[in-house]
């Protein structure tokens, strides 16, 4: 068994939620129970530091991975498989999805492998609620995940907004903010998705708000609430089950979703030509150009042999 | 007079300020006088999104730029001219340095270009307190900020953190996780600048927080004050005079500085034997590759074919 497997055990934590919390989380798993679903596989995915690994200790209830906020992700997925009266949840952490400003390919490879065989009931896109922008790179990281597990993910999928104890910049309430917050995100996920304006009703992917820190404001029955009065931990675990029971299919990892589409015939053959095109090409236009600069520059010769 | 100029007028926002503030900021600035400084130009830089322009806003106590928080930036530096008693206050607020996960080296042309003929004071470099890690992509920032004005541009330097009202994750005091904090950004600081360990004491560059949002608490004196007790926007200035009375000389932007190192002798005679060796060796070691490859294919030659 590898260190990053872990034996499906107890889901004790759900003892520590309070009362009412406990209650609406029983009442789900019957519901899915009800429905024949007896297993929820929750991937867990986005950047760095967003918050994805604090967001799965809450929601299992339970501290299984290591998080410190200024240290740097652990670097392959881990499940955490959790019984409950003959249903099972298993929560799947991964590392971020970019370094140094890029979409890091190899996080992605590790994860798609790690994922061999297993079926993914929901994808858990964790972004931080109060970030105002979205740029290219997030649109980036979108098409990434699309490419490797193919657009139907979307339709499995759940954006959860962390940091979501927030008191909106001036002038806005708190709903306008989660309005235009999700507006832009959405905005963003179609575009890296390619979902089509006529796809966005198949395409309904809905927000989950989270708030993992410990300070978070709680209600009469202790529950952790946020601004707008929602629970937000029975919230996105009702967001999510609601997610599976929305007529789209589960992601199913096989082989051929690890391999991609046939590696040998993507453009691989082009290679030599495109570099013989830069060479008779490019080049000699650059050293034209080169040369023109050299002829232009008024520095003495000897400096510009100096030079190299 | 272009777009992106204004005519220096009275510095009328002070007097919104409480009066504990106000009385603070004209100390600071009599302190200035006596030391026969009669300008003070600050250069607002950093990513996108993290609250630049907000923090014009505050320091200058009106708002001269148009902020929105889920809005992109503005494309152009812009200069901000303040005169009180004889003294003029220059803020320079700019575009963000990244765009789409790369350090925008357009912004950074067109911020160096701006600011040709002008004395750079200080340069406030803006972050957000509550970011936990930092990555490569900082590096890369404090990389492309130290080769356009040069390494001593740091000697000249303040770290402006914003949305420093926090409460700290679990287990963190606000003084701890300020510590931590900076040091991340330090090390990031110093790596991207290569400042030496025998060089740290001479680039010692102090943090100031900020915390532009409207809902900041207050003290009895109306002043916006931090969780650490500290009133934010005097300490802010307090720290900024502070830099200039360092010792270190003023960043004077000139053509040599805004041309850079002599550009046709910076490697560019290379390119041409760069891609000739490219397209003699690396070109060959991919082709026979990827003939190799085509061989190993089990698939019928008429689909090989058909790929192209």
């Amino acid at each position: 068994m590898s260190l990053s497997m872990q034996k499906a055990r107890d889901w004790t934590g759900i003892r520590g939620f309070p009362n009412a919390t406990q209650n609406k989380l029983h009442e789900l798993l019957e519901k899915l129970k009800y429905d024949k679903v007896n297993t929820l596989t929750i991937l867990v995915m986005g950047k760095g530091g967003v918050g994805k690994s604090s967001t799965v200790n809450s929601l299992l209830g339970e501290r299984v991975t290591y998080v410190s906020a200024f240290q740097s992700e652990g670097l392959r997925p881990m499940i955490f498989p959790r019984v409950l009266a003959g249903f099972t949840l298993n929560v799947i952490d991964t590392p971020g999805l970019v370094e140094g400003g890029y979409v890091n390919e190899q996080s992605l490879d590790t994860i798609k492998r790690f994922l061999l065989d297993k079926t993914i009931d929901v994808l858990l896109y964790v972004d931080r609620f109060d970030s105002y922008r979205v740029d290219n790179l997030d649109r980036q990281i979108i098409k990434a995940i699309t490419d490797t597990f193919g657009k139907k993910i979307w339709k499995r999928s759940v954006i959860g907004l962390t940091h979501a104890q927030l008191s909106p910049p001036d002038g806005l309430s708190y709903d306008d903010f989660l309005a235009r917050r999700s507006e832009t995100l959405m905005k963003v996920i179609r575009s890296g998705a390619t979902i089509k304006n006529r796809e966005i009703q198949d395409y309904d992917i809905p927000i989950a708000l989270i708030e993992n820190s410990g300070r978070c404001t709680t209600n009469d029955d202790l529950e952790k609430v946020l601004p707008n009065g929602i629970c937000w931990i029975p919230n996105m675990m009702k967001t999510i089950t609601e997610v599976i029971s929305n007529g789209s299919k589960a992601i199913y990892v096989d082989q051929k979703l690890i391999d991609g589409p046939d590696p040998n015939l993507r453009g691989k053959i082009f290679i030599p030509y495109i570099l013989a095109f830069q060479y008779f090409f490019v080049v000699k236009y650059i050293k034209g150009s080169i040369m023109g600069d050299i002829k232009k520059e008024k520095k003495p010769l000897w400096q510009l042999r100096d030079g190299f």
